[in-house]
């Protein structure tokens, strides 16, 4: 049975997601074009202008795109204990790069023009108040149960994310090696001394 | 009696300074040309260019000018108190910008370029070797006076420093505005239920 024309059309979405990823690993924010995304792809830039009219406008869903794959890789967290939920929320959000160095600078290269980019913001802003509510709502089902110890759910999301946020751009601009485990044991500090009941 | 030529070259080092700094202020770190830090200092960019042969070594020195401000704060702090010693390093290190939300945004645009750029490189990281230093000795200091309960310095400083470079982007990136009044709370709780003994 042929596939539908939806599911033919998200794997052409999947593969320009995938050579924009590839070449922002590669030339970064700055050195980003058109045809370089192209080239990856494989296709005429007009293959790729025909599902995404502007730069920006792909980029916003390249944003989007990383996204859907946190939101996939937390929805496989399926326990509904406080403390265990908390700790591998924390643990997709602390995640070593690896071999993806290069996209963490393309990120950072974007939040520095988010005051200057207003879909960039606007993306930058949906992810971060999509992690705190699931951040918030760990919290909340945790103090009700008196495994954490009552603590205030908005700053406590919010203090974590600060300490992931802090890892990512040290990570970047001091070239900082440690800088992920140094926020993984961080968070853990935290978590055991102030948020645990 | 008239200034000493060494006198009148740092008044002169002092107004291109100011002029850079109100210039990234106005216009960003993309926005920032030779000519607009000219019409801030009110001369030609011949005027600038006898001092500083490119942006770039203008920009660095500016990074230089603005640590030796943060040192000249940070040797005001006279108290040899290991815990009161670490909450002034905090009060130094977490400011409000004020007015000076601009200068946040353009110094994480200078970062965002680290890694394409070494002179900035360089600079940051000198910048963060500096403050880790004054942060462990005294982290030291309070887990020799038995005041701090025996704390791994350099994890401690790196985690307090990571809190605070996760502020300065949320600041810049989501316009949280109380970016910096979560990092100081969380850094008072992580000394309170950490770091102290």
């Amino acid at each position: 049975m042929a596939e539908s024309p939806d599911r033919r059309s998200s794997d052409i979405d999947e593969a320009i997601m995938q050579a924009t990823y590839r070449a922002l690993h590669e030339h970064g924010y700055a050195g980003l074009t058109m045809q370089r995304i192209a080239d990856e792809y494989g296709k005429s830039t007009a293959a790729i202008h025909y599902h995404y009219d502007t730069k920006e406008d792909l980029l916003a869903a390249f944003l989007d795109y990383l996204l859907e794959r946190f939101r996939e890789a937390v929805h496989e967290v399926e326990t509904t204990d406080p403390e265990q939920r908390l700790q591998l929320l924390l643990d997709q959000l602390i995640v070593d790069p690896g071999d993806h160095h290069g996209l963490l600078i393309a990120m950072l290269e974007m939040r520095s023009q988010a005051p200057y980019n207003e879909t960039f913001r606007e993306r930058f802003r949906q992810n971060d108040e999509y992690i705190r509510y699931l951040l918030e709502t760990v919290i909340d089902h945790g103090n009700e149960a008196g495994v954490f110890a009552g603590v205030d759910p908005e700053h406590t999301a919010r203090t974590l994310l600060t300490v992931v946020d802090g890892a990512r751009t040290r990570a970047v601009v001091l070239e900082e090696r440690t800088a992920l485990e140094t926020a993984r044991r961080a968070v853990e500090e935290y978590v055991d001394a102030v948020v645990l009941a």
